[in-house]
C-alpha cells in the first residue's frame, strides 16, 4: 500500500498525506507538486532566491539583476495542433522570464532522446524550436544530448533553461497583491489542455482548436510600458488559472474573488469540459498570463494589452479582497459562490 | 533496416553514415554525438555562441561576460560508490563552467521523475545535490519537477544548468592550441566509468574503487592564478580523454601527441580495462580535466595543480605538434605509435 490512500480520513482527504513513492500528481502543478516542493526540495536547497517561489529566480551578477529559470517538457504527444514539444519548450521558458519582468536573452536546451526516435521527428522539433526562438527574441547558445535505451524514455524530453536581464527597477513578486488590486487575464483559457487531450484520446471536438502556446514577451512589454501598477504576473500552465490564483492568494496573504461570467473561454473548450467533466479553471494554458494590477492602473493595463494580438481578448476577471485570506472564491453565472481550490490530484498528466 | 549499417563500405565503416533513427551511440560523446550536433543541431540554431562548441557558452550581459551551460544526467544506476546522480549533476555542470574559465555561481535543476520512484531515493539524491552545491560554491536558485508514467522514464533524470561569471580577461577556447604547447592531465583516468560499469554488471574488481566525481573549481583556480599560458581546458567525460583530445586537435587544426607511459591510471582500472577489452582512453571521467598550456608555463601549471588534493597526481602527458593536424597519436610503452580516434560507437551507455 502506498501512503497516498488515506483510509481513516473519511470525507476529508485533504491535506494529502505524505507519500512514500512519487505519484503522477506530483507533476500536476497543483497541491501535490507544492507538497513535494515544500517537503523535499525547499528544505534541502534552502536559500533566499529559491524560497521566493517565483517561476524564475532573480540573482545578482556583476551589479546587475539576472533572471534565471528552467523547465523540463515531457508533453505527450510530441506533435499537436498549434505546436510541438520544441516550440512549447521555448515558449514556456521564455514566458517564465517574461512574467517575472525580465527581458529573455539566452536559452539552453538539453535533450533526453529515446533510442529509436525517428531522426525526422528530431529535425522537425529542432526546426520548430529555432522558429520559436526567433519569434521570442532569444538565442539558443548551449545544449546537451543524452540517449536512453528503448523503453526507458518516451521519444523526447527537453529541458530548457533561460537567462534574462531584469531591467525593471520595480519588483514583481507573487507576494505583492493587495486588497483592491484587479485581476487581469490575457485571453481565453483551456486551449492548450483541451487540444492535447483531444489529440491524445483521438477525440475531435471541433475543427480549428489549437494549443495557445506562444511567447508572451510582446504583450507583457506593452502592458508594463503603459502602467507602473503591476504587482505580479504568472502564466497559468499546469494546474490552470485556479492553481495560479491560489498561489498568489497564499503568497500575498489575501483573498481573491473572480467572476465566472468574465472569464474568457472558447465555446469548443467549454463544450469539451462539460462533456468530460473537467473544470476549465484547472486546464493548462501555454500562451496566457494573469496580472495583478493596482486598481487605478487596470484600465490602462487592459487597453495596452488589447493592442497586442496575443492580448486582444484580455479581460478583467476579478479582484483582490481582504476577506478569506489565502483563498480564491468564484462568483458563478447564476449568483452562487464557491471556493476554488488548488488542483488536488492530477487532471491531465504530461500536458507540458 | 536502419541506415547505420553500411553494407557497401567494406573494411572502412567511417565516417559513420547518417542514420534515420536515434541510436544509443548518439549519446556517447564520441563521433556519433558530434555528427548529430553538426547535422541536426548546429544548422538549425546557427549562431556564433553555439558555434564555438565549447561546453559552455560565453554571452554578453549588461557589459559583462556571462558563462552559461546545461547538461542532462541519465546515469544508471542512480547510486554508485563515490556519488549518485545528484552529486554528478552538480559537479558535471559546475565543471563545464570551471573548465571554461568561469566562476560558477548559480544552478538550476529540473527533475523528470518516474511514477513509483521511492520518495526516500529522491530525498537522498536531493541531499547529495545540496552537499555538492556547497562543496562547489554554487547556489541552486530555481528548479522544476515533472513526473512521467511508469515505464516511460527510469527512476530520475536530472538536468542542471549553470551560470557563472567569466572573470578572466584571457579567452580560453578549444581552437587556441598551438604547436609546442603541453598537454596536462589533472589525475588518473577511468575511475568513473569503471566504477559505474562494475556496479551495473555486479562485478567487483577491487575494493576501494570509486567514481572521481568532484568539483574542479579549486584546482583550476590555483592553476590559472599561477600561470597565464593556459590555452584551453576540457573535462574528459563521455568519450574519455581520446575524444576530448580529438576535439581540441580538430578545433585548433593541430596534431597532438601523447605518451602512454605518462598517463596516470590506477592499477585496478587498468586491470578492469584489460579484462573487459576496454581502452581506458575512452572511459569517462567526472573529476578530471585536460589543460593545454604554453610550454614555458607547463611546470608552473603542474606545480600549482599538485598543491590541490584534486590535482595531486597531475601529469604532463604530451604536446601539441605541427604534424598530423587534426589527429591524436599515442606513443605506446613499447615504442609503437598509433592514431587515437574519437570514440566511434557507444562504449558504456548512460555513464553520466
Amino acid at each position: 500500500m502506498t501512503a497516498n490512500t488515506n483510509p481513516g480520513a473519511g470525507a476529508c482527504p485533504l491535506p494529502h498525506p505524505a507519500t512514500e513513492t512519487v505519484l503522477l500528481g506530483h507533476g500536476s502543478g497543483g497541491r501535490l507538486s507544492e507538497q513535494l516542493l515544500r517537503e523535499v526540495f525547499l528544505p534541502a536547497f534552502n536559500n533566499p532566491y529559491l524560497d521566493q517561489l517565483n517561476d524564475q529566480a532573480t540573482v545578482p551578477l556583476a551589479g546587475e539583476a539576472l533572471a534565471f529559470t528552467t523547465d523540463s517538457y515531457v508533453v505527450n504527444p510530441l506533435f499537436f495542433p498549434g505546436g510541438d514539444i520544441g516550440s512549447l519548450a521555448v515558449h514556456g521558458t521564455v514566458n517564465d522570464l517574461a512574467v517575472g519582468g525580465a527581458r529573455p536573452l539566452y536559452l539552453s536546451a538539453a535533450f533526453i532522446l529515446e533510442e529509436g526516435l525517428p531522426m525526422a521527428h528530431l529535425r522537425k522539433i529542432v526546426a520548430s524550436m529555432q522558429a520559436a526562438c526567433q519569434a521570442s527574441g532569444v538565442v539558443l547558445v548551449t545544449g546537451d544530448t543524452k540517449v536512453v535505451e528503448r523503453g526507458k524514455g518516451d521519444g523526447v524530453f527537453i529541458t530548457t533553461s533561460g537567462v534574462g536581464a531584469m531591467e525593471l527597477s520595480r519588483t514583481l513578486s507573487v507576494d505583492r497583491a493587495r486588497p483592491g488590486d484587479r485581476i487581469i487575464l490575457s485571453g481565453p483559457i483551456g486551449d492548450h489542455g483541451i487540444t492535447i487531450l483531444s489529440v491524445r484520446e483521438g477525440i475531435e471536438f471541433e475543427t480549428g482548436l489549437e494549443s495557445d502556446s506562444a511567447p508572451l514577451v510582446s504583450p507583457i512589454r506593452k502592458m508594463l510600458a503603459a502602467c507602473g501598477g503591476v504587482r505580479c504576473m504568472r502564466d497559468p500552465t499546469r494546474g490552470g488559472v485556479s492553481s495560479t490564483l491560489n498561489e498568489i492568494a497564499r503568497a500575498s496573504g489575501v483573498g481573491i474573488e473572480i467572476a465566472e461570467a468574465r472569464i474568457p473561454i472558447r465555446d469548443q473548450v467549454r463544450g469539451a469540459c462539460e462533456l468530460l467533466g473537467l473544470d476549465p479553471l484547472y486546464v493548462a494554458n501555454e500562451g496566457k498570463f494573469i496580472a495583478v494590477v493596482a486598481a487605478e492602473d487596470a484600465d490602462k493595463a487592459l487597453e495596452a494589452l488589447r493592442q497586442d494580438p496575443l492580448g486582444r481578448s484580455a479581460a478583467l476577471i476579478g479582484e483582490v479582497v481582504e476577506e478569506h485570506a489565502g483563498r480564491v472564491v468564484l462568483r458563478s453565472r447564476i449568483g452562487g459562490r464557491r471556493v476554488v481550490q488548488m488542483l488536488a490530484g492530477e487532471q491531465l498528466p504530461r500536458i507540458c
